[in-house]
């Protein structure tokens, strides 16, 4: 099984700043934990343009998405419009609880044409999500 | 480790009603299966009451809460306020994808109060929870 | 043919207070007389708890539900799950025309779905409903 | 006792087209029997002009209306203000139940100057108001 | 004189809980100092169950009545019609000063049948509003 | 100098029903009295079709229109554009305060398109408009 | 007869600054020639401060009150009391049409506390309202 | 082929008032060269009253409808309803950009019940929804 | 202790118009009973000019502040500016209960920068809240 | 003449998935047969980048610019911006009747700034927007 | 060259209260190192009376004027309209960055009089304000 | 000392197009200007592409960054988070006072994560954010 985690604008920065908020382990560090863990293949793709997370969508031909574009969360017709084009299915996730945080973050355009979504646990939401892929697929 | 699964109205009815939509599954059934995959004490209470449930969390002994309050989700301060009352860490879960549905189901009253929320995977929204809990606490 | 009449807060005081305003007529004055005039079961429940509408609308055993949430009507998205988790046809009924009073009264979360409304003609909106049941099953 | 039946815009194709949908039965066939079951007088008016519904309502010499004004129920000030201006009690009618419909069609301009609504029922919907109308009379 | 405090969810936890938000005494405590100072007597109802508010509301015998609905304070019509259909004054209080938390804490739907609001005082709310009725009285 | 009166909706009323509340004196009758005390041509029309006003508003010959369209003034956009596209100083005028009125009569689509609106004068605003328009034309 | 005309803030410019919008007469230049004309009496006062415009309404001694508050007609809730508190006639004017300007300027609230309002006449419109008191008294 | 171009209220002026905005072209002149043009049969209607444009959409018999019903378009649910009961393809035109205008022109009621809308290229508006026509069919 | 009770536009009125409403007793009369009771220093102050009661409440002395700046309660930012920038405690008062009238009066800017608000009660309202700081002083 | 047919995200993907919404034929395949049809140059660019696509428009050295840029119609100012700031004319086309789609695909940024927009007709869309600009500029 | 500071309600407390928030300065004492640093002539006026700065503003002779009218700021159309009524080129500046601040206080109803906007750098906003005066003089 | 600015989409066309209404220097030519005039290094970034922008945050060594993220400024949550991840005090600066123009380019996104915003003065706006580095690090 292949999985890819697809992240949008500025999560490359986990695990390099602010380390007391985000903790200080970075993507490149655990995914091969999970991919151990998990006896799966992940893909990684992180890019702060909104064009180039649609690409990625598009050319995907991992087995499912997970997926966290960020602040394009709640602006991004094209990304929801992208996701919707392919039929690989998609768990988003957030590593904070966007509930919680300022109004313009409660709405995500991209929820309604994902499987479900995942969020609040930090970088245990993506665990969590590929757990449910590999359950699934067993 | 002693978990509190709380569910809210017409949820008695999974497993029993429509199963063609819900699946032929119920929590009574479900329970002890994930008892036993993940060594764990599991609590069940399911009530239609918003009183009752709220008396459930006062009054709750559990380590942790796995909580879906149904339609209260959407208009209930008064469980919000129990949530925020008591000390036990609580995850919010849903059966359904509540995005993709009416918009009055979109804002949850109870996320703001949680450690995070889990939607749209049925029963596995409950299962993922109840990993998340185990995984956090070893 | 077996019809049943749930009724929802403050519902118990027809008859018994402000004369002037609700008649003085109690529904256990009229429904015996209804029973006689369409020559059907009439079954009949109040409860001021939200959840308690809840359980009888899930174990309802009537070919037809005739239902007046009062002030829940407005705030029960519960109460809307229950209906919808049954097959049994729901007709809401309103004593008063709730379009002439408070704006929170205009919007009703329960119409979508019944069958239909009948309101603003005080009990003989209870009436029609009965009537319609009979004509539809004859 | 003599009724006014007054409908608004589109109801003049009520069983003449999509009647998988409408019934195949038209105004113009179910009044006779109806003034038969209820031994009363049924004047009836269609017109598709908001004004010219405003004349008959101006006009009208009937104990009672029963009224459907269509798509002018959303927007019509002026229907509103000569239901107002007479002395006649009106009952609001719909065939559809409009609260599952889009939004523009939940809110009614005209129901806070009738006695009472009744919405959903088809054709029925007309035959409660007569029967309301009948019963209050005798 | 006859006074009934009605308090409403999760008010059973003040002076158990969060002593340094809340003091660390009760309504059990406080009650008898009351009752001595004002030379009156205090009945007191507590429920987390909104229905079983609307029964006391309804089923009170005392002269005034000192309401605290909690949470049900922004969302419960059918508490509001209770208030509105017995014939004792009522005034709302609230311990915490509501305008400063958040936005669905702002407006209420019991103030508008009440006789008056106090809030913002703590226990005080109650001892003020003891006082108004003990004053009116004499 | 020639002016044009042109009424709406309901306005056909005025003088014959309700007369505690809009006086017994119709447009027919107090029309020739204008005429003299200003010494001017008054044409009138008064039509309940929305249409029909904007025929008359496209063909009008007169030096001036005063005009009250009735319900029509808070929602025809048809009406506002016949105004806009004939040369002719249009002032609107209103029988009652609207102000103090429902909130849907509060916006007036016309009265940008005018030159001014007289408000809550009873029969007198319609003299104030024929009043300005004689004083401008001297 | 006595008339008090009452202006607000930036109404002491009229006549004095940007001839070519509002005109080279002052207040103070055709106040007399009105008086004249009318044969009354009128009292004019103008003040940049609110409160001093509320001063003068409670302690108006005229029979009658034409009011131009300026930008506090959309805004002063005080002045509104202020109206409210005297037992005076008034009627509210406007120089310009403020339906055809910024969209905070369309809601007045002072309208519904007056017996009418006249807007868009420039000049005129004051006098319009002089005279609507002259022949209302006479 | 026979296609319909239905006009509503003030289209009847294009031509003949204000050249210098909408050309002096009408409707009568431009009609037989489209004819010429496209081979086609065109039918042409319009009117300034709502009801007589759902008239004629009901009768219609074209193969195509071209409809810009003005200011209708923002307000009339009774035509989007005509447009509804019918199985003619219909294409909504504009002569404007209406997104440039007020924002009461923004949204149209019709769109949603079109095959699609052309709008903003003047008289050329009509000519493409025609080549639309003429091409689909062939 | 020194208590300062402040009023703003209107109140002045109180007690001299309207005695059938807001009784006969001013507060100049009924001042001194509140100071002989409570055994304590009452300052009064009363403007209609919003910038004076900011003036006196950056000026004020007193212990504790009772404010009720009537109209100015729903438009003021500067006078919650000023409250904000003492360290005097405030309690906000209101004779009538505000949440009974027009709705731009349910908002209060001034009561998250108070220690609390009562409201409804007429002049005990003030009472009340002189109480509060005698009570809490002592 | 030479025409950039500008496209945005995810519009790569016509006729090369979903062929049973979106057809199968693609932009690479319909451009050589518009270019013979017409007689003209067309000039194609797409991106998913909205960055890209400013990049474009502010480069383009076409007579004529036919443009749709997906979901970034309802949420890009930057865009409409770009389009502002070229003197090239631009038609905005959409595939699919966007008013029939959810609610925030309803109001775009990108039409104002266009001289007009063809919405609904499929690859037709583009093919109207190239014959407008070929008849304009013959 | 001469410049007219103008700060509105609560400024005059800068530098006297609340050092540790707004420095220790006073306008005072600032205002004569930016004469010298700027060598222009500076003009102080200070008002907590809305009234008394569109006073000012009316009456100043200089050759601009920088101001921060405070809580008016989002309130005040009075001092809009004062701003618009004069010659002066107007700076706006504030001290703190309001968008931080509580939501009311994002929209100025100010800024689009003036010039341009400069907020967020306490006293430095009164200084750059000057010297963009001062380059642009020279 | 080293200031990073850095410009979003379309300001790459200042002083070369619509030199009547930007002016026709670009920021190529005034960069060294500045630099001499404040003897600062000032590094010079523009770009179309959203993530480009938030690239450049992310890799920022600068002391302090100026920031016009133009159309970006209303839409771009991801422009917000990455200012929030760094350091670097950051200005926001508009040349246009944006506050005169369309309604959706009132809210600014960004304001809130930064130091301050200066708006409406055109090329000065950089200038003056410029300066006010420079003397807040002397």
């Amino acid at each position: 099984m292949k999985i890819l985690i697809l992240n949008g604008p500025n999560l490359n920065l986990i695990g390099k700043r602010q380390p007391e908020i985000y903790g200080n382990i970075s993507f490149e560090e655990i995914l091969p934990k999970w991919q151990s863990e998990f006896n799966c293949s992940i893909e990684y793709f992180q890019s702060n343009i909104e064009g180039e997370l649609i690409n990625t969508i598009q050319n995907a031909t991992a087995d499912a998405i997970i997926l966290n574009v960020g602040g394009y969360t709640h602006t991004s017709v094209a990304i929801r419009d992208a996701i919707s084009s392919v039929n690989i299915p998609v768990v988003e996730v957030h590593l904070s609880n966007i509930a919680k945080r300022e109004s313009f973050r409660h709405e995500s355009l991209i929820t309604p044409v994902c499987v479900g979504c995942i969020l609040g646990f930090g970088m245990e939401s993506y665990r969590l999500a590929i757990g449910y892929f590999i359950t699934r697929k067993d």
